[in-house]
């Protein structure tokens, strides 16, 4: 047995239980529901997702129903979308070919807001989980779990799980013991407030209690995350982080916002860590994060001295960063706790700390909805993720968009969104390279001039505008007036 | 001076802010922003309002900025629409001449969502008040307000308004006094948890804080609330009522739901008020309520030994019942709660006391996403009130509608909502006379198939499978299939 394998299960009854993931895997039968550990492609399990598809090849027909915290990496939603072997996903994906596979009508997919699934499984809204699958840092002492790089609901699968396989990953620094704090609220009518009042808050505990005689297999992994590349920073990104640093500075001027800033929630992806990364030369100091997902630009900003603590459900670095990141964690180790995506993502303390929240979407319509997971209403993106729940409660919500996409083709403010995921009342302002727009108070007509004149691009504008007064003139209702047919043709009107 | 009047303002340094109300309302300027008492026509401010009526109706140009809990009654928003004395409104109204003046574009009107309000006027996120008009059943012996039939956001606005305006009603009981509790946390990064884990918790103060500098008058006034006189239940009614009650029987029975049942939450007007009426003959027991709005099937509940307690921010009692309620309010008062709507409507307590949302909608579409704002996309109702505070937080959200509109006419399950207040993120189960679909899980598709089964009426159904067999059958992308034409020619597809 691996020295470092074996040295990490601290609880030695769980040595009984150590097999290869291939005899793990037996423990996984077709039709069942798993719930698995990984968030955004960090900490989800790797090597008995490869048993399954290996399966899945042989032509067993596995019809397997996958809950997650959040994304998977290619080894478990890419490999199992391949090979056929899933029946339903929740609650969310960013894999291209799990994608296709849903678009196609191939896998079921509900996109459960990501701090409600922790919720819905311990309410029993969803299947009965007949196994955890979570992979681990370590086994204490006690036999409860040290996570990796994500918690998300991993927590309410260990517990709620018939049979519990954990894949004890060496790959991944001893270190990460102590970064997670554990804890979720009981079901109601016994549910408490939750202590916390600042990000860096402790009040759980650093790891996952687990149930000896559930656990069947620990498997030996070696696997690191797989975390997407991001995109470099460009003109765009850096006038849209301006924007976003101006209106900062305009809101602590005019009394909106305290100094230093309420905590920042960034959503996953390329957009939003360029935008972070942009803080590093505001004058904002002692920033801090509570977010799900902390990405590369987090860790950046940790080094600059900006940030001085940051609370997540994940670490999500893409993987040309992981080697370095892991080498340097010690540094950043006391600035960081990991949650549940239950707590990184809960109403209340989202409310409590007057969060700003800041996510990206597909496109905006004039009147402030936005679409973040349909590309023209019906071609399935990733999902609404846990934009939702940031957005709905947060002390500022603001939704980030270029003015343009596909090389500056088509208008990324449109008359109407195509597909609504977060609508009038869930936005503040909305920024792109072009501007702010800030709507709170306004009518509709004021919002829709506002973000066309200060949110679209320059030749998208008289489009837009054209539009604006045709449905003004020809709407019969001239609060919010529509014209459903011409908001469709769009920009061709 | 009016004897009861006058005794009921026991701070007697305020007998000296005594006077007419023409007097009162010169303090009242032109282009002003108002904040003011009342919360779906309840405890509103009456006779300053009729002033501001006379002044406009003799040319005055006021063009007022009007700020509220919610709704205000015909006096008050029917009123000064009639005159043309608005400019704009905030957050709610129902008024229908009120609304068609928003709905010709001559007055503005941002629908801001009710438990957010007191927070976007605590954070000067809108206009600075410059004067609150209160409705008071008393001033108490330091000068604090006790309010009438509502809390709402009058706490706020006498807070941070210039000046203040108090119409001491007394036509209300003097023994309103002791039902309000009103608390409002600090702002961010002040925020501390708030303190309620059951229904009738009491966190706060009976009375609103009230600074006697900044009081420019006192007026008396002696008309009632004008609460909108509910219809009366039918049999569809009932049908969605047992309905209702088969389906929570069915979550208890699955573990989903406790028993007692968590508290619930109904909107406001007839639908739910007539369904609330139904759970008097249910077989569930120590029912708690935690609401905006305590309509009159709230007191026949209690009255009938079902409800032991309900919170709300209002007592939205209809006209012809309202002297009997007075009445009686002695039998009732120790088993409600008035608290200001950032607290009734707080996604904190919300989501903790695991409430069974029920909220009404216009139209519900196949996928889920509902419309309770815009017949046809853009002829305003009345605005989005409470209904995503909580439904965004319930720990059980349903939605609830006849399955047609206009005696049968159309159906309001349909392809595509022609506006979107609500997602599928939002929503549990929907119900209908028909019967229940309860979309926990679903793909898109199975959702659909189950709202059309289960919720659409008889004479609609083929027409909306139709709808959905061509989307599947055209569309290509398979997972959430859209046919924007047909969806918007429906039923003639």
């Amino acid at each position: 047995m691996d020295k470092e394998f074996e040295k990490r299960i601290r609880d030695k009854r769980y040595l009984t239980k150590v097999m290869e993931p291939a005899e793990a895997a037996k423990f996984i039968n077709p039709n069942m529901t798993l719930g698995v550990s990984g968030f955004t492609i960090a900490g989800y399990p790797k090597v008995i997702a490869g048993e399954l598809a290996k399966r899945a090849d042989n032509g067993e027909k596995l019809d397997l129903t996958v809950y997650s915290g959040a994304s998977l990496g290619d080894e478990f939603d890419g490999e199992l979308a391949r090979k056929g072997a899933l029946k339903k996903r929740i609650p969310y994906q960013t894999n291209k070919d799990l994608r296709n596979a849903i678009n196609d009508g191939k896998v079921g997919y509900h996109d459960v807001p990501l701090g409600l699934m922790p919720v819905w499984v311990k309410r029993n809204f969803l299947n009965h989980v007949d196994v955890a699958i979570i992979e681990a840092t370590a086994i204490d002492e006690n036999g409860n779990i040290i996570p990796t790089t994500s918690v998300g609901t991993s927590n309410i699968y260990a517990e709620c799980a018939d049979k519990i396989i954990i894949e004890v990953n060496t790959y991944v620094p001893a270190s990460l013991e102590g970064v997670h704090d554990v804890y979720s609220p009981e079901n109601p009518p016994y549910t408490k407030p939750i202590p916390i009042t600042k990000v860096d808050d402790r009040i759980g505990t650093p790891y996952i209690k687990c149930d000896f005689d559930k656990v069947v297999a620990v498997v030996h992994s070696t696997i690191p995350d797989n975390g997407r590349k991001v995109v470099p920073s460009d003109a765009e990104f850096d006038a849209m982080a301006k924007n976003l640093v101006n209106f900062l500075k305009n809101e602590v001027e005019h009394k909106r916002l305290c100094n230093p800033l309420p905590p920042i929630q960034a959503g996953v992806g390329s957009v939003s860590n360029a935008v972070l990364e942009c803080l590093k030369d505001s004058d904002f100091e002692d920033l801090t994060v509570y977010s799900e997902v902390l990405q590369n630009s987090i860790f950046d900003l940790i080094e600059a001295g900006k940030v001085k603590c940051a609370s997540g459900t994940s670490l999500t670095i893409s993987w040309d960063k992981i080697d370095e990141f892991f080498k340097n964690f010690e540094k950043y180790k006391d600035k960081i706790v990991l949650r549940p995506q239950e707590i990184s993502n809960h109403p209340e303390v989202i409310r409590r700390l007057g969060i700003i929240a800041i996510n990206t979407v597909i496109e905006a319509d004039i009147y402030g909805n936005t679409n973040s997971s349909y590309i023209n209403g019906c071609r399935l993106m990733n999902g609404v993720g846990g934009s939702g729940d940031y957005c709905e409660n947060a002390g500022l919500s603001i939704f980030i968009t270029k003015s343009t996409a596909k090389n500056g083709e088509i208008s990324c403010i449109v008359p109407l969104v195509s597909h609504v995921d977060h609508t009038i009342h869930e936005i503040h302002a909305l920024i792109t390279e072009q501007g702010v727009a800030d709507l709170r108070g306004l009518d509709p007509i004021e919002r829709a001039k506002t973000i066309i004149e200060n949110c679209a691009h320059p030749k998208f504008k008289q489009e837009l505008y054209d539009y604006l007064d045709k449905a003004i003139n020809t709407c019969e209702y001239k609060e919010m007036p529509v014209d459903i047919e011409d908001a469709y043709k769009f920009p061709n009107i």
